[in-house]
């Protein structure tokens, strides 16, 4: 595992990841994926769409808005409780979150437990502080014909037009649930699934992908029967792990389960299990597993004033299902990834950089080159089998830059497995080297079994 | 192909789109995809970026943040120009685009002309109008630690604070073209795609999913050398129709060309193609082609103060490359297949709603049946041959509701191509009933061969 700053700068090297905005001077929180990391990006959001949704049954997707009815976000208890605890130094009227530049204290700090600290501004080092205020962390916008004026000379238009980008994907699974039941029909227990952007605001984001203001999140609500709940939170776990170590080829030595004790749990769940990752600057988050109980619909069910009651086909019993959440956010299982695939090792006394990425998640599984590039003979040959492998795999690149040392250079440090060579002696019998990128190790092996 | 209204309620009904935030009333201008919607959604989207991107070697993918440096929208013009006229009614304070409720004007239009064509009020009849404003149609955020408040105690904060939601996927592309340059080095022409959510905050939505506030864009910049723009500008053309024809499977005869004159074009294009399609309410835009020029790139170069050009490897030549760029919304695009798809007809003299989608479009290929759901040895057999054939399509469905007369009519309205019925004979010659939604034939046919 390499350190996070290496990791970063390969990311940028390679086109894996940039800084968002990066050409106006950058756009904090926010990161941009270039053409290695999008197709990374789009092979681990796939294969959990196929783990999650069409591999199974009983899992549906949906693909709700990104603004929703701002009820939502009061029905969710995001209006009044989805904020961070903001302090004000007087002196540079620099803003930090309390809690963030005190030690132990959680998001509920007070301004008397916050001043009692004695902490000095981070950025001019006094000690003169405002009171702590509450920064709700959703981004807020309007919809409709509102006009900036309008805050001034039409408050109350600019008021009733407020609306949220959704800080969480949930929300758009449960608005959509009783749809779900009304058009699909599903037996329980049964599941809906969505992938798709949340924002949230972050006073200070920080550590790459990691804490970052907009990111993409795959969650499942799975839907129960009241009683069954013990069982299916088991099942869900097992197939998260899974998923992390079968699918994603995630260590299991580096996968950690933090059971969270009451006290820390969000006030909806019951039981919530943290998925931690040995990440390169120590152990954080991956992934979340949450019991919400019916905490969700029986919110919806009382701002909307409609039954989110479930009809049970067999039994015939009617009750409000409570749900497992399996959560995770892609930026944090690409880092996982990426910072777990990043080794640095020697061959043949030189240093070498190399993604030892799985087959499935690889931006590209096959280089062809020609040996030497102004050999027309080997370039059309390499052409040819370029046009091969294209035609089985989708994910084939091309690369006839530099000599051949340095194209497997590039290609270990983009975690391309293997890399086809078309030499002097395939004209001859139809075989090409191939290079493993784990190994470094090379075999010669004829077109046709390529 | 049917009317608006009979798609919309094929498409709630079935559980294709739903209107966003239903359950609390909705939000307008917003649709949420439902269980087929999001299959068929992903399936469109797959095909573009395999057809664009994965099966050529010369684009490259890209997946930028929503919410960039305000920079980048003063730069591309947006700030001052993607504005709408809006107009207001004194009496009843109801507002309006001022060009949609005159006939014959464009955004251009002025407060003198409007009054001119003496408009009634559309909400009360009275005309008491108040002036044409500006109204900027890109939705407005602050970013970071920015409290409700700074907007009167703080308002230089507030307004260094500002961002948008980006109102095209467009800007994303060529503020990383520079990142793409530098990273992967690719011999001119060569493009750059993305596909992602774009924000318009539309006076009035309307037209189910035509005119949304919040849509999904799928765009390639193309960028070439100056003088050899036309022979891409036609390749591209080409690439389109051939995208919509052979791989949409849309009719050539509903897809028609529209050259865009000067004085309609945006302001940046020398050339722009609208690629027409024949909606249920009449002609719209489905897609379209414009070349920008080097408008974009030379707006960031002069906003960011760093170079846009491109060295030709082999000529040796520095140029701010030009831009082909062809783009289609989603939502534009699944309206067509989906109105295109849908038929009425007669079947043995009752009448049938069948959605004729393509096999490679539709939310499933196959639905498996068990011709009786009381007769155990049935049931099993047919959940054997959905085990079979689940392994070789993803997108395979179990239907053993109501009798088989009923499912058929189901799987016609939501488009799957074969419906595959075991009856008893299955469990004599292990053959199958195979039906087709198109013609509703039935043939009989042994599973191996399925």
């Amino acid at each position: 595992m390499g350190k996070l700053e290496d990791i970063i700068s390969l990311c940028k090297r390679r086109g894996f990841i940039f800084q968002g905005s990066e050409v106006y001077g950058g756009m904090a929180g926010t990161w941009d994926y270039g053409p290695l990391g999008v197709t990374m990006k789009r092979k681990i959001m796939d294969e959990w769409w196929k783990y999650f949704v069409e591999n199974r049954d009983d899992i549906y997707g949906i693909d709700a808005a990104i603004i929703m009815n701002p009820k939502t976000w009061v029905a969710s208890g995001h209006t009044t409780t989805f904020a961070d605890p903001l302090v004000e130094c007087k002196e540079c009227k620099s803003r930090f979150r309390a809690d963030k530049i005190t030690d132990g204290f959680t998001e509920s700090i007070t301004t008397e437990e916050f001043l009692e600290t004695h902490t000095k501004c981070p950025n001019c080092g006094k000690e003169n502080w405002g009171p702590i205020r509450k920064f709700n962390m959703m981004f807020k916008t309007h919809v409709g014909a509102v006009l900036p004026e309008d805050d001034k000379e039409n408050p109350e238009l600019a008021k009733n037009n407020i609306a949220y980008l959704r800080p969480e994907t949930a929300q758009g699974i449960f608005t959509n649930y009783k749809n779900v039941v009304d058009t699909i029909y599903p037996n329980i227990p049964f599941g809906i699934a969505q992938q798709g952007k949340a924002f949230r605001n972050e006073i200070s984001p920080r550590d790459f992908i990691l804490r970052d203001r907009e990111c993409s999140q795959m969650e499942v609500e799975y839907f129960v029967a009241p009683d069954t709940w013990e069982k299916y939170f088991e099942e869900m776990r097992q197939s998260q792990h899974d998923f992390l170590e079968n699918v994603m080829k995630l260590p299991a030595d580096k996968i950690h389960e933090l059971e969270v004790p009451a006290e820390d749990r969000a006030h909806y769940s019951k039981r919530t299990i943290d998925v931690m990752f040995d990440y390169p600057n120590g152990e954080e988050e991956l992934m979340g597993l949450a019991y919400r109980t019916d905490f969700d619909l029986a919110n919806i069910e009382r701002e909307s004033g409609k039954s989110m009651e479930y009809r049970d086909k067999t039994t015939g019993e009617t009750f409000i299902p409570h749900v497992i959440e399996p959560s995770i956010g892609v930026e944090r299982l690409f880092l996982a990834i990426i910072s777990n695939a990043y080794t640095e090792d020697e061959i043949n006394g030189e240093k070498r950089i190399v993604l030892k990425l799985p087959e499935n998640l690889a931006p590209y599984r096959f280089c062809v080159s020609p040996l030497l590039k102004n050999k027309p003979e080997l370039v059309s040959k390499a052409r040819e089998v370029y046009r091969i492998l294209r035609e089985k795999y989708n994910n084939v690149t091309w690369d006839d830059s530099g000599n051949i040392g340095k194209r497997y250079r590039k290609q270990d440090e983009i975690g391309t497995p293997k890399c086809v060579v078309i030499d002097f002696t395939t004209l001859e019998d139809n075989t090409v080297t191939v290079r493993e990128r784990d190994t470094t190790e090379q075999t010669r092996v004829s077109i046709e079994n390529l």
